[in-house]
């Protein structure tokens, strides 16, 4: 089996990779050639080297797409995207990117099965972000996508396409709705999601974080370990049992900003909790209010899609995968 | 005010202009200025011939939005696509008119923009096509849509972009999802959803026609001229009270095909229905049991928009604005 990556040096595109390379038969089946695509170097594992190409180019370059599909990879897992915050303040880009660069990707993949039967599986990351507020307590799965964000628009308007280009049969696609990612390894980063990491990922650290919202803010999560869980169960899934509507809501859990912090306090004190600065910022707040807080993820759910059912286990997740299983 | 209407020839698009014929008013201002565009030679009724001009070209072509958009106007009629049945049998045709050559539309308003402050309004005409089945029975202002044609698909697309280039202050769209118009005018024509107008049209005019699906069969309608009304009411709306999310599903009567024949035995009798003749034609019924059959459309009802509420009436509008008031 052939296994491309697009976006294999982002955050999840790693952890994919390093899944893979863990577990070789993860996908369902042995990989004979692996590429890893994305405008940074990909980083190849050790186990991985000697089926890997790794290669740094710009989706949004003319051509590209074509090169890319020649090689008729089996398996696409479209992660590359140009994020929310750079997408908005650069509507070309955004543009360019996450929509014409992926229907380039889509439509080769149509000109390849017209030369020879060719229908690859190809897995794309969709975000919540397809959806804008107002919202029902709990969003159910057929809510209507009314995206506020250019970036939100584009995914939305990807996941059109994957549909109706999976329903006429050129190739087999599953879009997949991600949660926020927590606990987000790495540095704390200016998204104004940041802080739902930062308030765990630091004070574990012995470092202290800044806290811009208030306790009761409710929000929809999912460890990055259940993030390349959907990834890799959405692989082998039988798309017989999805049906023409391809794009998916993940599972996840909705919590409040206080349930975060008990369950840092359950794990590692009072002294890791007192490292949290509250310092309510009014802009971060104007925008997390906008986000939806809780779905109700059946669909997935009964099609095997697992994630998190407290914030304990996201903090041992974070602590297994990222902290050696120590905290400092 | 400069009025331009793309797909000025299509039944919508010549009856708009003859309601802005008779009523020079209707969009809210004298106009200086009409552009009918179509690939058709777009009819200019008398009294507007000295401010029209009209334009026969294929909207996919390069540089057409360009040289359109050129002219600044300030209301923009988007009525014009390649039908449901044609852009599923040609898959590229469909895309390149009905996705590409609007976002060609709306990226010359963009760079119009751009040069100096233009933002006109501008109004969509989309269809029930995005939703596809299953459905609840009554389908919700916030039902997700999830097109099953490459025609709905785009709609729904188009739809995305008109919400966010309105958000964006690009320009100040409304998206109208049409109900299925009856009665049609003119002859009876081979869309699977011709029947629903044929059974109420030929035999007002003494001739027979097919009914190839069963009486229970529900769909969603509203009159040509309600159609023509959405549009006009759209172009003079307060954009403020409709927020961010731009696509209305426009009211219209759920009706059953019982109901239909019995308006018209009211209308004109025994003698009318008798010209109907039953041919179950499974194919059709196969393809019009996909279709929604009713929408709570309260969002667009509150912001004023009309539709029939009988068929009675709908046949009125029709004997009135078709046939000169006189039934034969």
């Amino acid at each position: 089996m052939h296994v491309m990556i697009l976006g294999a040096a982002g955050m999840i595109g790693r952890k994919l990779v390093e899944k893979i390379a863990r577990e070789p038969e993860a996908l369902g089946g042995a990989i004979s050639r692996l590429t890893l695509v994305d405008a940074f170097q990909p980083p190849v594992p050790e186990p991985l080297q000697s089926v890997s190409t790794g290669l740094t180019i710009d989706l949004a370059e003319a051509g590209i797409a074509e090169k890319l599909i020649g090689t008729r990879p089996d398996l696409i897992f479209h992660l590359a995207a140009i994020v929310s915050g750079e997408a908005e303040a650069d509507f070309d880009k955004g543009y360019a990117v996450n929509l014409d660069g992926t229907r380039a990707l889509f439509d080769a993949i149509r000109r390849q099965g017209l030369k020879s039967a060719y229908v690859p599986r190809v897995i794309f990351a969709s975000s919540i972000a397809v959806f804008g507020t107002p919202f029902p307590e709990v969003i159910p799965d057929e809510f209507f996508t009314t995206p506020l964000t250019s970036y939100g628009t584009q995914k939305a308007i990807v996941e059109l396409l994957l549909a109706d280009y999976s329903r006429r049969g050129i190739f087999d696609g599953i879009g997949i709705r991600l949660p926020t990612i927590c606990v987000r390894p790495g540095m704390p980063n200016k998204a104004a999601s940041g802080f739902f990491s930062n308030i765990l990922r630091e004070p574990l650290a012995g470092r202290q974080a800044v806290l811009p919202v208030n306790d009761g803010v409710r929000h929809w999560f999912a460890s990055p370990r259940s993030a390349v869980g959907f990834f890799v169960h959405a692989a082998t899934l039988d798309t017989a049992k999805v049906g023409p509507r391809r794009n998916l809501t993940m599972p996840g859990l909705s919590a409040l900003v206080s349930e975060e912090i008990e369950a840092l306090r359950r794990v590692a004190g009072d002294r890791a909790v007192a490292l949290i600065r509250r310092e309510p910022d009014p802009v971060i707040e104007r925008i997390v209010a906008g986000w939806p807080t809780q779905f109700d993820a059946g669909r997935a759910s009964s099609l095997g899609f697992k994630a998190e059912t407290s914030f304990d286990e996201i903090l041992r997740v974070h602590i297994e995968d990222e902290l050696g299983g120590r905290i400092a």
